[in-house]
Order: C-alpha cells, then sequence, then structure tokens
C-alpha cells in the first residue's frame, strides 16, 4: 500500500516554504534514532526499512495533493509547483530489517537537498517507530516462548488496518510461526493459522457435535475445549480420536491456563495420544514465562492484543535529527537531548560469533575489525538493493543468536550492551563542549 | 480508504465454511460490546461507525482475495463461489459516532444470515476497538485542558498510516481545534496547524534570524521559543513584535513548562502583549491536569504520542458476540464473561438535560420516558442513515454536556454511571440461571 506524502506534519511544509522562498536547499543529512530504551527492553530490533524504501522511490504529490495544500492559502504557486515536481533524489542507508540496534545509533541516515530530507520526517517516524516496536515486542514473546511456535491473533485490538498487516508482517520476521490475518497473509504471503471460536461451538446442540462436525469438515484440525468444561471437552476428543477421527491438537483459551494444560497432557498420555497443545488468551512475553516457569504444558501460543499493541509501552522515541549541512556538523545540545554531530556510520565487532561492542563513527572514518551495520538501499534516487521480509526473518535468526544471552531478558538488565563513539566522532563532540565515550 | 474484507482471522472463514457445509446460515444477530472499563476511565465514547457503514456497505472480495482463499487448499469452489458472491445484506444498528457508552451495553448490533454476520467481526471490531478508544481518550485530554485548545501532533508515533488519519478524525470529534496531519487535513476537511521545528532555528546563523525569517514568510505565526533559552527568546518575540512583525504566539516544547510559562506570560504582560502561549512535548490528560493545577500559563496544548497511542491503555476491550439466532437468545456463561442473551435496544433517561442511568432492553420492548441509543443505519444492506464526523462532533458536544460531572473526572469514580436491565431481559437472563439486575 502507498504511503502518501501527505502523511506529514504541517510543519514541515512551512519550514520547506520557508527554505524555499530563501534558497536554502543545500545538501543536508539527518539521522533517524531511539533515544533511549523503553521500559524493560535491553535491544531493538529494525524494522520497516521496505516500507521506507518504496516511500521514498514513489514519493510524489498528487495533482490532489497539490490542490489541498493550495486550498490552505499560505503558499505561493512556485512553491507549489517545486513540490508537485519533488521526488526523492537522495542517499538513503539503513540498519536492515531484522537487524538488532541500540539506542542512539543512527538506523536511517538519508542524504538530500534540505526541504526533501525535512518534508519526509513524518512519515519515516511513523513507520518505523511502530513496526521496530512490534518486531522488538515480537522478539521478547519469541524469546520467553523458547522454542515453542506462535501465532499473531491481534488483529481485532491493533489500531486500524495499516497496524494490523504490519504486526504480522514484524512478528513473522523475527520467527513467529504465522499469522490469523488473511489480508497480511495475502500481502506478504505469511503462513495463516486459525480453526473455531466459541460460537461455533455453541452453534449446536452439543459440544461434541461442534466438534465431530468440524473434524470431519477439517482433517487434522485444533478443537477449541474451554467454551463449558476443559477436562470434559477433553475426554471428547479423545473420544473422537479413538473412533477414527484426525484431530491435530486442542486450544484453551480461559481459564487456570497452567493447571489445565497440564491435566489435559496427562489424560492424552494416559491414552497414549500426543495431540498439541495451544493455549490463548491475553498472553504476552510476561504472561508466556511465567506460564513456562509455573510447568504449563504448552506446544503454541497465539498472541493477540498485548503484542499488537505493544501494551507494556505502545511506543518507541524515534527522532529524525539533522547532523550536518553546508555549514558541517550539526547538533542540539537541549540538556538530556544531544544529537551526535555529522553523517555516521555504524560498526559492530564480533567475538568468536557473538557481537561485543559497537562503534558509531563518522562517514568515512574506517573502522578496522568491525562489521559495518548501515547499509546503502538507495543512491541518487535509485535503488540499488532491497530490504525484504525473508531476509528479515534470516537476519534477524543470525543476529539474535549472536545477542548475548543475558540481553535476551524480558526485564532490563544492569549489563548494557556496549556502544561506543569513534575516536573521529568525539572528536568532533568535544568541539562542541561534549565529552562522551559511550553512549550505554 | 476501503477495507478489504480480508481483514479477517482466519477461523471466521473456517467457521463459515463449515456452516455452508452443513446448511446453517439462518439469520442470526451479533453484537458488539465492551466488557468493562479499561484503568481510570468512567464513560466511553462511540467512534468509526462511519468506516463500519462503508465497511459494509462496500462488502465484497475481489477475484484475487477468492484466488488467495483457493491457494490455502482449505474450500471447496462451491464455497469460494459463495464467498464471492457475498454481499451484506442485512441490518445494521449503532450508537453513533460521538455518543457516550458503557460497559456492557450493545453499540453496534448487526443482524445477517450467520455466514455474513460471522465473517464481519475482525474488521469491525479492528475498527471501533481502536476509534472507540481514541475518542475516548481525546475526550479525557479535552476534559483536563478546560477550555483551552488541543491539537493533535501525533502521526510520527501512531501505529501506521490507517491510525494516523483516524486518530486527527477522532480527536476532532471530540473537540480538539485540529490536526499537524495533512492527510488527515485532506481526508477529513480536519482544520491543521504547524510552524516550526527546532531544527529550522537551527539552519540559521542565529535564533532571532530564524524567527525573523519566518515571521517575514508567515504572518501572525507561532514561534518556536525552546531551542535554546526560552526566556532570551521569549525577549527576541517581544522585539520582534516591537518592530512591527505580526506574531501570534509562541511555542515552548521541553523544560519546566509550569515555570517557563509563566514567566513567558509575565515578560508578555510588562509590555503589554496578549501573545499566545502554546505547550507541547509528552503531554496527556495526567500532564495535562497536572500542569494546569501547578499554574501553567497557556492557551493550547499540542498532544503527541501518548494521545495517539492512548499510552495508559492502548487498547479497547470490545469483542463481538453471538446473542440470538433460530433456536432464540443464547448466552455463554463463562465465568466473568457473562453475554446478555437477545438482540437488544439501548435507551437513556435524561433528568432536567443530565443523563441519569441507561437501561439495555429486548429489542421490540417498550420503555416509557427514555430516549433510544442505537439507530438504525443499515436495513436489508441498504443505507438508511449517515454516520458524519461533524454531527458526531455536534453529538459528543452534547452528549458531554449532559454527562455527571463527576464522571468526567481522569481518574475511576465510585459512584458509576448506571446501566440497568430492562424487565424483559432480566426475566429472559432468570431463565438462563443468571440473576442480575444492573450492569455497573
Amino acid at each position: 500500500m502507498r504511503i502518501s506524502p501527505l502523511l506529514v506534519d504541517l510543519y514541515e511544509i512551512t519550514m520547506g516554504y520557508s527554505y524555499f522562498k530563501h534558497g536554502k536547499n543545500e545538501p543536508a543529512t539527518f539521522e533517524l534514532f531511539v533515544r533511549k530504551f523503553p521500559k524493560n527492553r535491553n535491544y531493538l530490533v529494525s524494522a520497516g526499512i521496505d516500507d521506507i524504501i518504496d516511500f521514498l522511490l514513489d514519493f510524489r504529490f498528487t495533482p490532489d495533493d497539490i490542490d489541498y495544500l493550495r486550498s490552505l492559502n499560505m503558499f505561493s504557486e512556485d512553491y507549489l509547483e517545486f513540490l508537485a515536481g519533488m521526488r526523492f533524489t537522495g542517499d538513503m542507508y539503513a540498519v536492515p530489517s531484522g537487524e538488532i540496534y541500540f539506542p542512539g545509533e543512527p538506523v536511517v541516515v538519508i542524504t538530500a537537498p534540505r526541504i526533501q530530507a525535512q518534508i519526509l520526517e513524518t512519515a519515516l517516524l511513523n513507520q518505523f517507530n511502530f513496526q521496530s516496536m512490534i518486531a522488538t515486542k515480537g522478539a521478547r514473546v519469541i524469546s520467553a516462548a523458547r522454542s515453542r511456535a506462535c501465532v499473531d491473533f491481534s488483529p481485532r485490538r491493533d489500531h486500524g488496518v495499516d497496524a494490523s498487516i504490519k504486526v504480522a508482517k514484524n512478528t513473522y520476521m523475527v520467527g513467529f510461526m504465522g499469522t490469523s490475518n488473511l489480508l497480511a497473509g495475502k500481502i506478504y504471503g505469511i503462513p495463516v493459522f486459525g480453526t473455531m471460536a466459541h460460537s461455533y461451538v455453541m452453534s449446536f446442540e452439543s459440544e461434541e457435535e461442534a466438534f465431530r462436525t468440524f473434524a470431519e469438515d477439517f482433517p487434522n484440525t485444533t478443537l477449541l475445549i474451554d467454551t463449558y468444561d476443559v477436562l470434559e471437552a477433553a475426554r471428547k476428543v479423545i473420544e473422537l480420536v479413538k473412533q477414527g477421527y484426525r484431530i491435530k491438537g486442542v486450544r484453551i483459551d480461559s481459564g487456570d491456563l497452567v493447571s489445565l494444560s497440564r491435566k489435559v497432557r496427562e489424560m492424552f498420555r494416559q491414552h497414549g495420544l500426543e495431540l498439541l497443545i495451544f493455549l490463548s488468551g491475553d498472553l504476552d512475553e510476561y504472561a508466556i514465562d511465567s506460564l513456562l516457569k509455573n510447568g504449563a504444558e504448552v506446544d503454541a501460543f497465539g498472541v493477540g492484543t498485548r503484542l499488537g499493541t505493544s501494551a507494556d509501552i505502545p511506543y518507541l522515541n524515534g527522532v529524525y535529527k539533522l547532523v550536518e549541512d553546508e555549514s558541517g556538523p550539526r547538533v542540539k545540545l537541549s540538556p538530556g537531548k544531544v544529537t551526535l554531530a555529522g553523517k555516521k556510520m555504524l560498526y559492530r565487532v564480533y567475538e568468536n560469533g557473538m557481537m561485543v561492542r559497537d562503534i558509531i563513527a563518522l562517514s568515512g572514518e574506517k573502522i578496522e575489525n568491525a562489521e559495518p551495520l548501515l547499509v546503502k538501499f538507495i543512491e541518487g534516487g535509485r535503488p540499488v538493493r532491497e530490504d525484504s521480509m525473508e531476509e528479515g526473518r534470516r537476519r534477524f535468526r543470525e543476529a539474535f543468536a549472536s545477542l548475548p544471552g543475558h540481553l535476551k531478558a524480558i526485564y532490563e538488565v544492569e549489563d548494557r550492551y556496549p556502544v561506543y563513539l569513534s575516536q573521529w566522532l568525539r572528536e568532533v563532540m568535544s568541539r562542541f563542549g561534549v565529552n562522551i565515550e559511550r553512549i550505554q
């Protein structure tokens, strides 16, 4: 789905107008970075770079958009004409989707004529902040679930249509097995899952009739067993299997999931059955962690509301700041809100296959024995590389495997991952009176 | 923007298939309601009914959608053909956008052949849960701000594109002055606001040059005065006004907003200037309430992240349940999750212009001296009434004026608004063994 360049705060367009009138349109570099960790996070996952690339390559106000801007009676005809002809002609580097990053690190770097670069801000942040927040949340859920499968069940509580498909996309990227959302399944080719709701069971005279009918219609299915009495329903399922019905598993969506899942597993074991147990209902990484610590018997989780809204922290404070223009490196020095000056590059040092530290350097500076993390996706307005969900899925798997184990905790750890400033960057910052060696 | 019927959980389509195979497609009634108040809420605001109407009237799987469903290898050709021809042919009642409602009350009532009614669930909930959550959050912000103007600044943290425009729409509906979001401005005709960011000020040699340039380009504008030193910047603004520049006001986005706003107001007073003071930066109803209680001098608020994500509670637990089918009223009796049986009507009793209690009744039951709240929008698949944002704006203003004052608090009150069951509804529920007179 195309993102309109009108997804923009008015002030970007008014600032652009002032720059336009005064001929201030030299190339400038803006960087997107997250100021600090949301609560309980020890790492962040890049996401949505694919949508940002599409947005930049397709950037174009329609005649309708220009008519709308004209109707505001704020801008001259020559500025409107300038906007109508505006395309993205700059360079874009980013940490690819699925890669792990940390606060303070440049994740998207845009170099373009100042007005272009400025006007992109709102849409870039809208997509990155949301998608990275969800990818990070999904990674936490996957981590809490250990090797058990997770499925996105969130569409009914996600914040609208765009949110619903991108929750599915980004949770799949970080290792979810799939989603219940068919729109996301169609758009992204993500595996889809789902069988029945309580209303189905209630639509029949008896639970047994509902189970039998559904198992006939969908061989190898999962039956929902908590509409009335879970253990009674489990007995009916065992009976059906003995009668020759092919049933893959059961889902429990309410009640004491630890105790119920253990009892149901025990019943299945007594009958020599290897049915899967699927748990759902108000789950997130904290609930899953607690279920497993308390001995729940479970093969897969359905995770909805609290995943799709990142309910414990429903936003990521990514910002997009001017770091360099025709007069050189720029900083903002408000207390607690220091911006690192200059167009930058980001490097990661690995030892024995594990990531050990990141280094934020200046563009052009050489860092030995470190892997660059910022990849050039667009050069002079032309695509030079793609960012795909499938690649993101592989990339996340590798990145997560190289992340030190203690950082995978779902609560904040004291021993944060180290992010250093390079020698050149330290020197630039010291010129602004800021002496800083390490971000976190 | 059209909402695809593929915004649906797979299980709706699998259940539909089973109903289809067994000829279970008699008319059924499903109702959307919220189970309980999110934390600190004492009322809820209906919203998104316009989008639900559009979705229902335009309901139609495209050939592409059908191809996608076919590719899942789960469904027969005759079912796919049935889905391809499916249109919404039922009735839809709803509490119109902008009206106040309470947990337990039916807000959207759908009567349609069972498969249709079932398949609508996900999209209906996706739109209603999110939009009503935002309208309610916006109402709380408006209430905390008393008579001061509020503007939506949230697009950069909203959950995607659809979220961003609907945050603007629903906050405008509950009394916001407008939004920074031009896409929402264009689509809904909402007033748009915005002037400059810190990066603009930083793009000039001096703050004074930035202010002068911007004031020339945009007469009667608002200048952002916290890039460097707020009081110093305020002195520059006063100087510019004395030189004849027309400046409407100033915005402060960081620092101690109470103390800074008071000092700036005092400076303006000393020079006999009536400039407006605009405050922004991490605001929500709690922060605004605290600012005003502590004596901040402010004429308008810019409210962003915590508004657009409803950060204190980022979801609304609306559900959509079968309440009646060919075999009569239906209930789900799980502990803590009782569904009120039967197709219903909702009434409100007013005394001296104030709302005093609501009554949930059965459809067809006559309630004296009470106003019906559920309006018929669609009959037999045809529109019989519109739900517009402008009407919603008027409706909210009237509804909020009639809401007892103590319920406008931003924290939970003990004395909840009373919602009763009618005599007929109590009788139906008692047949299911549930004796209940009042919801809250």
